[in-house]
């Protein structure tokens, strides 16, 4: 069950307006994926076309992070949107983004739920079959990412999808391979090493220690990495450079990505 | 200068959330092209997708109405955005607007500016280059609708774009072609007779009458009427039947509007 | 247990920007309470102007309603708010319509929650509590308008807050008080004669029969009407007409209601 | 023509949502008034709460910063509003964050028109009578802070509002007092010895030297500083030290600020 190819996504482009957010700049020279907020949730129309030009020159698959609209919240809020009206609103985040992807002489490769909205698809059905349609109308080429186990990519996998299973490189797991709450103690992880242990790991053997100690298989495509602070962008590209030294393909899941192994060199 | 062949184009999906705008359905019977809102000044995505389902349904050729940012204001209030700002901003909507489409089995087809952004690429050559900038890099084949003789038709025209004359079926004319100001009494015209008289003679003869009596040459490939009371939508409906009845063939400008003729029978 | 006084409460000032919504102009000769949209779900600063001076001028109480941050959405959907920030919201919304009460000379009196924020507090102790921690921190003069036996007036009640309990005209309830599904058969009644009946009874005799046919106790100080249709604005009327015809008084809760009375004559 | 005591002001509460925006503790223990968003250009119900609290509490006065309703723009970019909208949207926020000045335990003193507006009612007299018309009907005892010269400042005075003449502490003057655009040379200073000995001679002496070498008669009240970067808030804080070691009193200009002298001691 090992996997000797790994992608390595994060979110980028969620500054707003005025507001930055993030050094995409620096994200974009770690990972193989980026998953571009389109505006509802975070992101504003020049971010877009700026994060799409500087991914697609550095052969950078670009996923749409689809979100509830709600700015002040930054869709970190449950919002218990009617999945008729879902549905559309996700299309108009994907199609806005693949815009841009065009104007970068690319496409828009996948979707990602962002937020309060990737948590309510593990389980929230008519929410996620939602998504799942938007993306299978839409396009039903592009791939979809999320959470191992959850409805999401149960009902992308119905809808004829290709799913996509990320794994956290800095949160931990319960014995059931769902993620640890915030608001309990241990649920992010700050060691580095800890960080790059666990995710070789979970790469070359497909198990990761769960909280409670025990050994939980779990099949990985693609690790989240973040880079909300400097901190994180420090392990997040010590945890490239540590896959690139393990003889691991660090490179994108998207079919494109075949031209676009190891861009930092 | 006759043109045997008309297009009547009209502002449609106007609403947002809860509060509904206009007679789409009954305009979209009569109209061969659909100035479509993007979400910016007007318009959801859930309005937006149903209007280009009944569109395309209907042969009736899609375009994007594309405004500046501001719903309270429904995109009537100049603002002085940035033009390398508002050149992502019509990307945007266009390319939304355009998953829409893509849904209903089409594709936008052309781009038309909205109430202040309309009036300002009328003399505001940097956001008129904005916006042909956005349609030639989105789609260099997507026809551009505007006032003849606006900095938007010339710099479209500059950018290889193919321009589309647009007249108003229920507007005076001053003698430079431009439209009398609705402050000014006499902007507005009533009477059905007058409005179908005067369409007919421009599409016919090329010339509509001006405010001050004069004969204003006018090249004519598009009328653009207007559906926001069922006044409105009753004298559109007879300006249809008569052009018909002159002989006239109503067809969207657009290539698709080939198998599009007559949708009303 | 009977009430002689009774107060009739609608939603008002539910337009936004171009796009209107009901007949603020003749709730306002209906009702002795207005539920003043404060810009959250619906409304903008210039309707709240215009209905507060209209409310003001026939000696109507302005109340706010506040509802999520959810324009689109109108308020309908939940959104699971952080209560730390649901009180700064409720704040924003009650002193910018405060403000609008001032210019007319008068004040907001009390407040309702809209939508989905009213469905929410009526068992969500943390959302309540939020509410009610706004209402006492901008003012705790201010009265609480809700629904019978809800987690909002207890925790209202709790913070010292004057409650006045409120009964709708147009819908059915359970056995246990609550309003029965909008989503279950029979949930709204249309018979005029069968609203004004019931309205009358719970006014009179502090009872409504229940959707099973079991007599419910009900204090009521105070119905909800709705003017969305034409026909609603009829029933409201005749409601009004048919209460006063009983011999009630219908006055608004509020203190300054004292120079209300029957302001329609 | 020498001022003894002068007041220092600066924009506060400028984040929005998950964006944080400047150091809003440290110009908080600088300042004598604090210009506050109020939600419309930046600004949330939670930071203008926070704001207002600690402003309170260290008996900082606080001022309604009132913009365009642009979110995306910052308020940055004119808008061509409505003045009787303009009117209404000015007492919509003036309102909002008198709320939480009301929590705080005291109440909004003055305000300062933002960014784009603040330079269009330089010259606009429309949307200058719109904002004074605001303020005056709102509160007539409002202060309001404004360009020496600005029609925003005639027109308060025709409104019988009390009026506050600032200056820029880090801008280059024309001989005729405006500012010198922002897109010329030498438009912005950063000597802290030239910005400190500038201010020194405005307060002491009324005079400035203008970008031409002229000396420029200039009455003031309050100084402007910015602190969107740390050597912004370094240099604001020395001006204070300096301006207090010159023997200056450093003091707001509204009322209460009697016994606020000198919060940071």
């Amino acid at each position: 069950m090992t996997r000797p190819v790994i992608d390595l996504n994060s979110d980028i482009g969620e500054g707003f307006g005025p507001w930055p957010m993030g050094d995409d700049d620096a994200l974009l020279s770690i990972v193989t994926s980026a998953n571009v907020a389109c505006g509802y949730h975070a992101g504003d129309p020049t971010v877009m076309r700026k994060v799409c030009a500087l991914a697609a020159e550095r052969g950078i698959t670009i996923g749409a992070q689809v979100g509830y609209r709600d700015l002040p919240g930054f869709g970190r809020r449950f919002i218990d949107a009617d999945p008729r009206e879902l549905v559309n609103d996700a299309v108009y985040q994907i199609a806005a983004l693949d815009g841009f992807a065009r104007l970068a002489g690319t496409s828009v490769a996948y979707v990602k739920p962002h937020g309060a909205l990737y948590n309510a698809v593990v389980h929230h059905e008519a929410q996620a079959r939602a998504l799942a349609d938007a993306v299978s109308r839409y396009d039903s080429t592009l791939a979809v990412l999320g959470l191992p186990g959850s409805a999401w990519l149960a009902v992308a996998t119905d809808f004829g999808l290709t799913t996509v299973h990320e794994a956290f490189a800095d949160r931990a797991y319960t014995p059931e391979g769902t993620l640890v709450s915030r608001r309990e103690p241990g649920a992010v992880l700050h060691d580095p090493d800890v960080i790059v242990q666990r995710c070789l790991r979970m790469v070359t053997e497909g198990v990761v220690e769960a909280i409670d100690g025990s050994q939980l298989p779990l099949a990985v495509d693609s690790l989240c990495v973040h880079g909300d602070t400097p901190g994180a962008v420090r392990i997040a590209r010590r945890l490239r450079e540590e896959l690139r030294d393990e003889g691991l393909t660090v490179r994108s899941f998207a079919a494109p990505a075949a031209t676009r192994e190891e861009p930092v060199g």
